[in-house]
């Protein structure tokens, strides 16, 4: 298998940390210019059909696009430590917070940063700062929630590390790009959480 | 169970409409005032922190959220017919077909007619008129992927119905607020496709 991937960018993080906690380190990765627009290429589109890292190369000449499919097939080959759930009733409810995390953080984050950063505007065409500045504010309703579940739970979907903590602490690390600090903010929950899944080992990949 | 629901809104129909094809159709059924505000009280987002409906209320006390979750635990409740994967593997792609239905053509639509339609108004405030003409264009980026799927396969993910092509149908189906049909803008594969899936008995679930 082969990896498409590009370095600091929030949803290649989520497949390498994933692999991280997973034990998994020998998986070749491929870099993916993006600021050289290597990924609109005939050659790349014919992996990522809409130019999207990361993508997974299979032996068998399959690509694999989309960070959460890809986990999902990688939570099959290596089944341990489990992320995604162990039977469907738990698979439910962690893709249930995973995409809360997705939706009403990951989702108003990104396009707060692609609409209002000027790194960005060489991959999101046009941009509407108003738009990016009211989703500053949309994504306070999916801070307020997040806030609330880590203030009585551990982790993002309960008790134990799931996928929704690595799509949770993508989204909060990438949200430095707008000096975003979730303590500063007034998320102390959100703040001591992080800072407990800074300290994992997986918590840097991707960061090169 | 009890599904919390609102007629014609396209998440809700996703739900309704996998129910359908699974042929499950004792489930208590109940709308939420949209317009109303009904969402927004506090006994409803005890149920959906973040005011989202469809959500399923399970019979231990505890509720789902998010479409595609609420049929991860449909799936594995009533397993035949399999809409979801049998395996890891089909999993994966389905959920990556899934995806990028959702993302690439679900996310630019509902942006295109929430941000442009004077009757989504109540629903996304402020509304950037500009911002969801843009999203007009970029969505066609989902429709050129759509179409050489549907060009080359039965199915948006591959060669059997899959819960992909319930998130694709919903999502056509909501178009049609913008008075668009696939036919008339070009995309002959999707507009044949889409009335092959209108045949289906499960197709006007959520309709009234």
């Amino acid at each position: 298998m082969k990896l498409y991937t590009a370095p600091r960018a929030p949803n290649p993080k989520r497949v390498l940390m994933f692999l991280a906690e997973k034990g998994v380190s020998d998986i070749e990765c491929i870099p993916v210019d993006l600021n050289g627009q290597a990924h609109k290429t005939d050659e790349f589109v014919a992996k990522s059909p809409l130019s999207r890292i990361p993508a997974l190369a299979l032996d068998d000449g399959r690509h694999l696009t989309e960070s959460r499919a890809i986990c999902t097939y990688l939570e099959g080959l290596y089944p341990e430590p489990n992320l995604m759930g162990v039977d469907a009733t738990e698979r439910a409810f962690i893709e249930m917070h995973d995409r809360l995390v997705e939706w009403y953080l990951m989702l108003p984050t990104a396009q707060w940063v692609r609409h209002s950063h000027p790194g960005l505007a060489a991959l999101e065409q046009p941009q509407f700062p108003e738009f990016g500045a009211s989703q500053a504010n949309k994504r306070q309703a999916g801070l307020n929630w997040l806030e609330q579940q880590l203030s009585t739970n551990a982790f993002v979907a309960g008790d134990r590390f799931t996928i929704a903590d690595i799509t949770a602490f993508c989204t909060i690390e990438f949200s430095r790009l707008m000096k975003f600090k979730p303590g500063e903010a007034g998320y102390a929950a959100i703040q001591a959480w992080r800072d407990r899944i800074a300290q994992r080992p997986s918590a840097t990949a991707g960061d090169q």
